[in-house]
C-alpha cells in the first residue's frame, strides 16, 4: 500500500499534533450531489449501487473531487449486515428500508447467519480495495458499521419506526432474548469490521443512530455494552498502523463519560451538546468529532462561516478535534454551501493549533 | 369554588411534604381509551371534540373514572392557539395537523392576531369552567399551552416536520424575524395561560416538544428565553392560591440547570436522563415530573412495576416528585397496564415520604 499523503484525520483521532483541524462530513457522498444522483440512476436501485464495487467506489470519491476533504468514507449502508444475516433487505422511495424477514421469535434469532465478510459481503470488501487503490494514498478511507442496538431496532421492527414499540417491548419483557440477538449481531459486526480493516479501511466508525431513544441504564446495557465488545474484538493494528475507532451515538449527551470509558479513540457528537461541554466530560481520553447542525447548510454563506467558527471555538485549541456535522448532510443541501463549510475549516482552523508542536 | 380535596399534586409541585407521590400521565385522556374513541367518534372530528366544551370535559374526566389519578388535564391541543391567531388548523388521519396559512413572510408575522382568550378560544375557557365544576374539587385541573418555539415550528413548517429545515433556516438566517414571531406567540400564549388560570386551571404546564432539536445556545435564546417571558407575564396567584408552573422540554437533558434557573416550579423530564441525575442538576430549586418510558406500558405487569419502582428510587426520598411518563401515552397502550402503573405508585410511594413531617 502506498504511504498516506494526508494523515491529518488519523493524527487528530489519535490526539497527535496537527497543523489544522481535519474535516469530513457524514453522508458526504449522497443525494445532495447531482453526480451522485446520476450514478444512482445508472445503478438502477440504491441496493445495486451499494452492491456494485465500481459504482460504490465512484460515489465514494465524488465529494473528494469537489471539496478539500480529509477522508473518504466507503459508500454503503448499515443494513447490508442484517441483509447478509438473512433478513432480505429492500428499499423503496416511500417506505425507506424494509426487511422481508424481520426478527420476531427465538427461532428467528437462532436462524440468523453470521456472514463471512469475504463471501457474503464481498461487494463491500471489493469496494474498499478498489477505493483504496483509486485514492492512491491521498486521504484515509473510513469503514463503518451500524451498532448492534441500532441494527436490532431495524431487524425487529422490520423497517424505520416512529416509537420503537416492538423493539422496546422485547427489551423490557424479554431482555435475555434481546441480549441473544445483540450477541449475534455483535459477532457479525466484529467480523465485518475486522474484514474492512484488512481490506484497507484505515479508520472504523460505529453508527449508533438509535442509542438515544433508551434510558441511560438501558443504553449502557443494550447499546454501549455491545459497542465495547466490538472494540475488544477488533484487531487494532493492521500493517503496523493503528486503526482509530469512532463511536457515534446520536442523542448521547448524558452518557459521554461512559462512552469515553470504552477503549474507543474518538466520540462523534451531535449538535445538541456544545463541544466545550463534551470536552469537559471526556477530558483528554478521546478525540471528538462533530458537531455542526446540518440545518445550517441551508443558511447564507456568512452564517455558515459564523457557525463553523463557533464549533471551532467551542472545541478550542489543541489536537483531538475532527470537524464534522452532528448528523448526515440533508438531501436538499446546496453543494456550494458544503464548499463554504469545508473551505472555512481549512482557512481558519490552523489558528487553533500550535504550529511549533507539530512533529 | 369548592375546597380541593386532593392537593397532593399541588403540594409536590411546590415541594411541600406529601404522604405519597402524586401521579398523572401525559395524554391520560386519549386514543388508548375505548370511551375516548367513542366520544371522539360522536364529535365527528378531533377539532370539534376540542371545540365542544361538553365533549372535551367528558374526555378530560374519563381517565379519572378508571384510575386513581391525582390530577385532570384539560383536553385540548397546543395548536388551537396558532389556529386562533389565523393559521386555519385542520387534522387528517394521515398527515396529522396542517395549517392552511403557514407563516412564511414578514407580512405573515405582522398579520398574526393576538387572540382574546374569552372570545377566540372561548371553547377552551368554557371547557375549563365546566370541568372545574364537574370535578367538584376532587383533584386539581391542569391547563397547558405549547411553548412559543414549538408552536413556531408548526406555524412555519405548516405541519409536522422531520428535519425542521424551514424553521431552522429562518432561525439561522433571519434571527430577528424569528424573534418577532416568537414575541408575538409569547404574547398570545401569556394571555391564553392567564385566562386559563382565571377560568379555573390550578396548575399550568408549558409543552416544549421541539426544544430538543436546537443547539444549547439556540435553545436558550429561541425557546427557554420565551418560556421565561411567559412565566414573568403570568399572574402567579389566583384567588389566594399559587398556580404552580411546569416547563417540559423533550430532550433537554443538557440544559436542566438553565431551566431550573427560570422562575418555574417544576421541570418535566423525559426518560433519556435519570431522575437522580436530574435532581443533582437542579438541586432543591424546583420539583421534577416524570419520567417513565411510555414504551414500558407494552411490557408485562411485573416489568411495569419494576420500572415504576426504579423511577421512584431514582428520585429518592422527600417531596418534589410528580410521577408521570417521560412523554405521552401511546395510542396502542392497554388501559389495564395504565392501571398497574397508577396503582403501583399509590401502593408503594408512601415509603419515599416521611409521614411525620407532613403538615
Amino acid at each position: 500500500m502506498t504511504e498516506l499523503k494526508n494523515d491529518c484525520l488519523l493524527r487528530a483521532l489519535l490526539r497527535k499534533p496537527v497543523n489544522r483541524t481535519p474535516v469530513w462530513l457524514m453522508r458526504q457522498a449522497g443525494r445532495y450531489l447531482p453526480e451522485y444522483r446520476a450514478t444512482r440512476s445508472r445503478a438502477g436501485s440504491f441496493l445495486s449501487l451499494c452492491q456494485t464495487p465500481e459504482l460504490a467506489c465512484e460515489v465514494t470519491l465524488q465529494p473528494l473531487v469537489r471539496f478539500f476533504l480529509d477522508a473518504a468514507i466507503i459508500f454503503s449502508d448499515i443494513l447490508t449486515v442484517p441483509d447478509a444475516m438473512g433478513l432480505e433487505l429492500s428499499f423503496s422511495e416511500r417506505e425507506g428500508p424494509t426487511f422481508a424477514k424481520p426478527v420476531r421469535s427465538s427461532s428467528d434469532i437462532a436462524r440468523l447467519g453470521i456472514p463471512d465478510p469475504e463471501v457474503d459481503l464481498r461487494y463491500v470488501m471489493d469496494t474498499i480495495r478498489l477505493t483504496r487503490s483509486e485514492l492512491g494514498g491521498s486521504v484515509p478511507l473510513i469503514g463503518f458499521a451500524g451498532s448492534p442496538w441500532t441494527l436490532a431496532t431495524y431487524m425487529i421492527e422490520g423497517r424505520s419506526s416512529k416509537d420503537f414499540s416492538r423493539v422496546k417491548c422485547l427489551l423490557y419483557d424479554q431482555p435475555e432474548k434481546m441480549h441473544k440477538l445483540l450477541e449475534r449481531i455483535t459477532q457479525a459486526v466484529t467480523l465485518y469490521m475486522n474484514a474492512q480493516a484488512t481490506a484497507g479501511s484505515q479508520v472504523l466508525m460505529v453508527f449508533d443512530t438509535w442509542g438515544g431513544i433508551l434510558t441511560p441504564r438501558n443504553y449502557r446495557e443494550f447499546s454501549l455494552n455491545y459497542m465495547t465488545q466490538i472494540i475488544t474484538g477488533l484487531t487494532r493494528v493492521v500493517n503496523d498502523k493503528k486503526i482509530p475507532i469512532i463511536l457515534f451515538t446520536k442523542g448521547s449527551g448524558a452518557c459521554l463519560g461512559d462512552i469515553a470509558a470504552t477503549d474507543c479513540d474518538a466520540i462523534g457528537i451531535d449538535w445538541t451538546v456544545d463541544l466545550n461541554y463534551a470536552r469537559s466530560q471526556v477530558g483528554s481520553h478521546v478525540a471528538l468529532q462533530g458537531n455542526l447542525d446540518p440545518a445550517i447548510l441551508a443558511a447564507s454563506p456568512e452564517n455558515i462561516r459564523k457557525h463553523v467558527i463557533q464549533v471551532l471555538d467551542d472545541f478550542g485549541t489543541g489536537s483531538g478535534h475532527v470537524f464534522n456535522l452532528g448528523h448526515g448532510i440533508r438531501p436538499w443541501t446546496d453543494p456550494e454551501h458544503v464548499r463554504i463549510l469545508v473551505d472555512t475549516v481549512h482557512e481558519l482552523s490552523s489558528t487553533y493549533h500550535n504550529q511549533d508542536s507539530t512533529e
